[in-house]
């Protein structure tokens, strides 16, 4: 039994088609290379981190100021961060999540002293009547829209209804916008409010993922300082290199960005019509770069497509979503094909794990 | 009232004299920035951090494996890991501080849900009897030789007794060994064991704090364990970048570490001899680039000797040692005179305060 995709990080070997991480294959724009004067980034600076990358980060948000701005180790330290805020604040609390979920989400809940409690998407969208029925009790909410694992965007009425009722009843909102950049059918909706806590990153974007620089933004002045405080101690300031790298980041043209939209958009058409072909029940994605297939036994599934075929997959349970496989077609479209081919061949006789 | 350090962190203003941030001012090796290849240092690392630099870590450690290494965003993370590691394996503990301490282990050891207790130094050095008495309440203890803020180093004598006495009882030793290069007397000695947890650094020894690249070494599997586990979900793996600066910093020859030992050695003289001539009572460093003179009053003479003089100093009361301020040497000797000159005219009318 495999029990997590820990299993398969850094495995990397010729011939394995892997659709196991999230780690964008597309070249980073060069202009985050560009006149890097590493020599001057070596001390320490602002736990907060560089007033520059702040600024920049600010104007991409409206009416922010760059003093709402903590700059963390990816996403995952501003996740982190924040619930252990929330429990130095408000100490232990139930925190919200949507299911299926990002697998880090459970942990990072428990590990600051909280405990989760789940609401089920239909349809890998959130239910407002089960999620308003258990808003009640509790402290905090986590929204991942665009969603790792279910590819699905939520629409914008849900999400301004979330806004209203998690306002109305002083639940933060941790609104985790990783994916917000790649989004298929319409821009991105940005959560908004006093309550809110935006979290978001530069890996997904800007094929950065190793660098590690994320973000949070909120206009809730305890909370952030909070924050500060305690990233003060757990890690100082996020990697100076990095940030001048991110800051440049800020500069690449948006046409970039959506050009490479447009081959995310490829690959998910290649993908989502490849599985339908052999027989899959799945969502088509609106964002993010994964599929999450209905399948039967989802971990043998997980376990053979890796031995006997060299496929990586990783298994729905994992996300909170068993009988699942999520499929990341971070990679190019021949891989995808010879990845379907595959699968194909190890479905030949377990077509009624499909149904 | 200037409650921390924090107050300080980033001002950085024409003609002010800074005792207050242990940042080396000496210039960083020039090996750490040849032929990097960023491009290449992109992706998604192991948790664990670059097998090669880890490796590397190995050969400085006797019969160390690299799998007995995780690489961290700087020393902070590493101790703040291993607490939360701790709780995880063993719930709310206690944990021994030494006092003086560095001023972010009371936090750290909070922020994971344990409780710090103390035991008080004498002269700057372990008073084996006190500590033995608390250890049997203690789940893991904090040693820092050398230290920060006191510039004292251990004996070696206590050290072994130290690694016995708490490979008897099962008390987890957390060796913060970040100033192991910068020592003036001796060697460093290593603390060893299976039940012991080596935290180190390159921030100092290769004036490179603003990458944050920082590690911990252990044999205790389970516990080491534990720490992956959680970093996978905290920050996942180490700035890629950032590693590969560390690797190349392993091949720096010790002649130049050494070299920088020696200017670290006239400037110790050079504050120590100063701060005697005004009149101080203060221990000799014996490592690391803090002196920690008494002088009553101390959060006064922090305000006054900013606001009133331009210089920055820390109070000893934010590392657990009142009536006493804490001065970094790691800057130029034509600053350390003229940052003396500035507190020689505060002092003249308050000659009484120093004894």
């Amino acid at each position: 039994m495999i029990e997590s995709p820990a299993a398969f990080i850094g495995v990397n070997d010729e011939g394995i088609i892997s659709f196991g991480s999230g780690q964008p294959d597309l070249e980073p724009p060069k202009e985050i290379f560009e006149n890097l004067n590493i020599p001057k980034l070596l001390k320490y600076g602002l736990i907060k981190g560089e007033p520059k990358l702040r600024e920049a980060l600010a104007k991409e948000y409206p009416a922010a100021n760059f003093e709402e701005f903590v700059v963390t180790n990816g996403a995952s330290e501003a996740l982190d961060l924040t619930l252990r805020a929330i429990y130095k604040l408000h100490g232990p609390s139930q925190i919200l999540i949507c299911r299926p979920y990002y697998y880090s989400y459970p942990p990072l809940v428990e590990l600051a002293g909280h405990t989760p409690i789940y609401t089920d998407l239909i349809n890998g969208q959130i239910d407002l009547d089960d999620f308003t029925s258990k808003l009640g009790q509790a402290k905090a909410v986590i929204i991942n829209s665009p969603s790792n694992p279910t590819g699905r965007v939520e629409k914008i009425e849900t999400l301004r209804q979330i806004e209203k009722i998690t306002a109305e009843q002083g639940t933060y909102v941790i609104s985790d916008e990783v994916y917000k950049d790649l989004i298929y059918g319409r821009e991105n909706y940005l959560i908004q409010g006093d309550h809110v806590i935006t979290v978001n990153s530069f890996s997904k974007t800007y094929s950065m993922c190793g660098l590690r620089v994320g973000y949070l933004y909120t206009a809730d002045k305890e909370l952030l300082d909070t924050v500060v405080d305690i990233k003060t101690h757990t890690s100082m300031n996020t990697n100076v290199v990095a940030q001048q790298m991110a800051l440049q980041a800020t500069s690449v043209p948006k046409v970039i960005i959506n050009q490479q939209t447009k081959i995310w958009e490829e690959r998910r058409d290649f993908i989502y019509n490849g599985l339908k072909a052999l027989g899959f029940d799945l969502w088509q994605p609106e964002g993010a770069f994964y599929v999450l297939p209905k399948i039967k036994n989802s971990n043998q599934v997980v376990s053979e497509l890796y031995e006997q075929h060299n496929v990586i997959v990783y298994d729905g349970a994992w996300f909170g979503a068993p009988n699942r496989i999520r499929l990341s077609y971070a990679l190019d479209v021949s891989k995808i094909e010879e990845g379907l081919k595959r699968i194909e061949e190890y479905l030949k006789d377990k077509k009624d794990w499909l149904s």
